[in-house]
């Protein structure tokens, strides 16, 4: 088995995209290839991560779509991977397995996601197929539902407060307003979106506990990677970075047939997965992308993960711990909640964001002291299929 | 890299399917393991080949879905893999990336597909979503207008007649009419279809030149493969199958971007790959199924694969040379025609077909002599994303 690091990124401006779907695509993707530097090297596969294009877009076979307008036939085969919002970190695993397998050299991982061909209840509609066809969509369950009720029992449980789900929200804003990229370039203040006059008007209730504030946007953008056996990296241009680690677990599709709904038992295991595979632990990470769909999951995934005790993630957030010059930064690129959720670009777009810290390229929102392991949790339905990726600085 | 073969297979009858998607699906991969006597060992990944889920039947994150009713949840991973109508064999290629690379050892990868949830227009809509979305979609293109032009300009060139696309689809309904599973147990024969005065009230005009009978039906169902490294297949109770080659190759999505549209140049390619990996030829196959999911394709296919001179394919059908007995039978199963095209689903039905073969298992359409090696062609758009297996008896 052959190590397999990332050799090149690239990625468009999130937000409402002026352009389409597979013209998005393109950029990253090309923005990844001039990145790397390949020269004449081809590119033996691509690897589309996308959710919605067959229902949203009217597109099926994107994959081939993309090869198409960057005119990579017929050498280049491709296949589109689907797996929730965890798609994105799933196509890279494909990616890795061919590589490592050494069916292939030059794989580019792209995500793509065009969410405004619908409207935002629309994009919630579609979002709903995640939930169980039979115990859960029938009765008008969505993801932000859901959230919410996941939201009191910890509320309840371990004493998180809606103050702390703000700090999450305020965080990512303040990071993200940093990042060019960013969807949501929008400051927040506690007073504006939880404690002053305005506080109702501006945040309104979205599944109470979860307000306006404490949801993703509804985002279109792209991300693309391009992997490369180990033993190749030298012959590109920049540093690269080794994906050292992944980790994948499932868990039941109903949220109620969870034993204790607040446990997220496949984040657990796919991190556990995940340091196992790249030796390393929870200690040793120096920078984070967590899936911030909601705000309360940036705060169970940093329990669950191995890097705050089980009920103590809001209060290290309290602390400041997690805010770039933290001890241990979340969400530096403004994550779900600022940077933006195309939905099944995010897992690509959190691996972007990592490689660039580990770079020392992020810009305004660099983590302090040059950075030598990230790691991000990239979450699928509600917590039913998760991934794990620990991704090390150099070869 | 470890060599891959096929341990279990498994596959639900076609047709007009009285269960739900999940439930299909279910029950090829219940029959695909039961298939193989795995005992206690666990299976690391389920990928699943589906086009259309998300569209039709109201579900993202199919895969997970299975893992949940298969209770495979927390060890076992999924993802769904989509390449439009050859999504059966990328979803194959990737477990044989996964097994290949140590990553996994027992990968399942079932394809399911219910098409009934839409219409026939609708589905017809829906394939058509493969096209090229400027310069092919908003013109009213379908898959079988680009058939029917394309299936006219063969005509011409190649003194293809009507009475040879109609000996395709007349010999794989005879097939078909063997074959259990398959959607259409109709024995059809040319004065029915072709020549008899009640021909075109029984074979209508679908894209001139092209009649009903040389189209496809619109199928649910369900098929499934278990894979292993070959080192591990004496731990199962049948006989293996090596996956000896594998190839893709991909063309320009828009048919009139390629200088001769009567060259289907992924199929060669793919083809040609496959069986550089398999250090086989054409001349060493004893069995095919290839992807006729037009009548026009099963010929040209068997010419661009190498078995027949390019427009001679026609002239080896006529002499009888494809049938059951044939020097190279194509299809005894039935194809797409007869078996039927849950289209996401096709690529592993193709494989498990062969399987049976290559086992002597195939009952009332057994190909004579056991055959030993057997070769699939899977077709994804009009031709711009094509997978070819090779496949041999033993490892």
């Amino acid at each position: 088995m052959r190590d397999v690091a990332i050799v090149g990124v690239g990625s468009t401006q999130f937000g409402r995209a002026q352009w389409s779907l597979l013209k998005m695509m393109c950029e990253a993707s090309n923005d990844a290839i001039v990145d790397a530097g390949i020269g004449e090297r081809k590119i033996d596969a691509v690897y589309v991560a996308n959710m919605g294009a067959s229902r949203n877009n009217r597109m099926a076979g994107l994959s081939s779509g993309l090869v198409d307008r960057m005119n990579l036939y017929p050498h280049t085969v491709s296949e589109t991977i689907e797996n929730g919002p965890a798609s994105g970190a799933s196509a890279i695993k494909h990616g890795v397995h061919s590589v490592a397998s050494g069916y292939c050299d030059l794989v580019l991982v792209c995500g793509g996601e065009r969410m405004q061909e619908v409207n935002n209840f629309e994009a919630t509609e579609f979002v709903s197929y995640l939930s169980h066809r039979y115990a859960e969509y029938p009765y008008g369950v969505t993801l932000p539902s859901l959230a919410g009720m996941f939201t009191r029992l910890y509320m309840e449980r371990y004493g998180v407060e809606a103050r702390h789900l703000a700090m999450v929200a305020i965080k990512n804003h303040l990071n993200g307003a940093k990042n060019k990229k960013a969807h949501l370039r929008i400051p927040i203040t506690m007073e504006g979106i939880l404690t002053g006059p305005d506080a109702l008007n501006n945040n309104p209730w979205i599944a109470e506990p979860l307000r306006f504030f404490d949801c993703c946007p509804v985002s279109d953008g792209s991300s693309a990677v391009l992997l490369a056996p180990a033993e190749m990296v030298k012959e590109f241009k920049k540093t690269p970075v080794l994906i050292a680690g992944m980790g994948q677990a499932t868990d039941s599709q109903a949220v109620q047939d969870r034993p204790d709904p607040t446990e997220l038992t496949a984040v657990r295991m796919a991190a556990e997965r995940a340091f196992a595979m790249a030796k390393l632990t929870p200690k040793d990470i120096d920078v984070a992308e967590l899936h911030d769909a909601f705000t309360i999951l940036e705060i169970v995934e940093s329990e669950e993960c191995g890097f705050f005790k089980k009920g103590e993630g809001h209060k290290a957030l309290e602390r400041g711990e997690t805010q770039i010059g933290g001890k241990l930064p979340i969400n530096p690129s403004g994550g779900l909640k600022s940077r933006g959720h195309p939905v099944g670009n995010t897992g690509v777009s959190q691996i972007v964001e990592l490689v660039l810290q580990l770079r020392g390229e992020a810009g305004d929102y660099q983590v302090p002291k040059q950075p030598k392991h990230g790691f991000a949790v990239n979450f699928g339905g509600f917590g039913n299929n998760v991934v794990a990726t620990v991704l090390k600085r150099g070869v």
